[in-house]
């Protein structure tokens, strides 16, 4: 029987994890610091569970005895993520949940790690899980990194499978409002002006939903080490923001070049995805007309 | 006024860096797990603390206020800290310091590193910290390059002066008994054949007294990221040995080549001690027959 231990549960991309692992035949743990209203079922059993407190954790694992670990949970406020000590919480929270499993038994990793892992200040056409430097420049990427460290270290002298899922840039219902697809989304909606900067920007744009199916296949999988999760798709910040606008009707309202970008902002962040659709064997992208209809009738009914 | 948080203030170098610290000016709050039965006095405070627990680690920052911290306690059972769990533990438990010490307004850090970060793969004639290639092949190793990545950015956005000690190979007193030195040592006292491995490796060793005192100008200089924590001098096993079997005056007890050592040994492991020597300033290394004679002197009582 495979029983996984799945953290961040009601967050963005877990709370679309758990169909795909119930799909897949785990029996679902799923762990979330907020009490949740989510009935359990022979499949899927909610925890309620603050992972900062050691004895909470030792005293879940213990209970749950997981076969597989899928971890999300982080601090992630918009804006303040990037600096914030909590990410040096969560780093700890992380390695002793990581020890505990180690320690109950468990076989398969899966961790949540980020593309700012990668050397932004160093311009790749496209990040490679093997051939990119890693050097990340925030304490949120240098929390992930450390953690990903470890993780490689102590789940190979335990003889433990283990994968790292770097994410790059989603979008999809519950999204931070204030982020880039959210914002010009709700400007739109509300028939408000939505000011942008140049647009030139290029980066690499997933479904979230894809995303945590993507995630969800490198669990079952067997491939080890970092898999940049995202769609190997260069597309400027332009193109998604036009065809935002082109579905609610409203190009009217979009104003490039009316917001100054920060003047470190990388021109180019783009996956090389061939990792995850080739080793993992993960494909299942929604186009991304339909993607984005479906986060705009989320933010219809949201906001 | 400057107030040092010193933890393991009782361990191999921490028990000497104590009178450094006084003879600097601080007044030294020292931590040790154990009860210590050491008198306090105005300028030297002993704390029995767990810094495994986090509320212990918050109250006892809270109580003392550093301006400095020089953290050496880790987990340093012999023949078990390179890949034990407790490497985990302590990465937790330094987070930890790290983050109180910075919330109580805390200037200069100084933390414990370890020639194990290098790329002991990749042989080099002196390991240096701007140039040599970082990275760890054990837990141990890979625990404290983590502790490093997040001091050095945790530090850096929180306006905190830090540096980091790499050390390289210690002797004198209380080394644990059956590392190279102490071991010959007391074969030798005990008037014992000493087997010895081929003794061609050439390492670079460092009396811990000096290492002690090296430390502690570390954390009074400004100088800023690793520095080794070494003498600089390349010497064999052969010839250290030679030297203690002369000084104890048994050089018929010593046979070379009745061992074999690991097939992974590195045959070289010797450090670059510029910075330490020019920017930290340190040069009061005592000459190596004197370092030995005192730390047989040592043995002499304790074994």
């Amino acid at each position: 029987m495979k029983t996984v231990l799945l953290t961040g549960a009601t967050g963005y991309i877990g709370q679309f994890a758990v169909r795909h692992l119930i799909d897949r035949n785990y029996v679902v743990h799923a762990v979330s610091s907020k009490p949740s209203n989510l009935e359990s079922t022979e499949t899927l059993v909610w925890h309620q569970a603050n992972l900062m407190d050691p004895a909470e954790t030792a005293e879940l694992v213990k209970k749950v005895r997981p076969t597989h670990l899928l971890h999300f949970a982080w601090f992630v406020e918009h804006g303040k993520f990037w600096s914030a000590p909590e990410n040096l919480d969560w780093l700890r929270a992380s390695i002793h949940l990581l020890q505990e499993f180690v320690a109950g038994g468990g076989k398969r990793i899966v961790m949540a790690g980020t593309c700012a892992e990668y050397d932004w200040r160093n311009p790749q056409d496209r990040f490679s899980e093997l051939d990119s430097p890693v050097n990340p420049q925030t304490l949120y990427g240098v929390s992930k990194h450390a953690l990903r460290l470890i993780l490689e270290k102590y789940a190979f002298q335990s003889n433990i499978s283990y994968a790292w899922g770097r994410i790059f840039f989603l979008f999809g219902g519950s999204e931070p409002p204030d982020r880039f697809v959210p914002s010009i989304t709700r400007s739109l909606l509300h028939g408000e002006e939505a000011k942008c900067s140049h647009g030139n920007q290029v980066r690499d744009f997933m479904f979230v939903e894809d995303a945590a199916e993507a995630f969800v296949e490198l669990l079952e999988s067997k491939v080890s080490g970092p898999v940049n999760i995202a769609s190997g798709s260069a597309l400027t910040l332009k193109t998604i923001a036009g065809m935002i606008a082109d579905i609610i009707g409203r190009p009217d309202l979009l104003h490039f070049g009316t917001i100054t970008p920060p003047a470190d902002e990388p021109s180019i962040l783009v996956a090389d995805a061939q990792r995850l659709q080739d080793e993992v064997g993960y494909n299942a992208y929604t186009d991304l007309r339909s993607a984005l209809e479906k986060t705009i009738d989320w933010w219809k009914k949201h906001s």
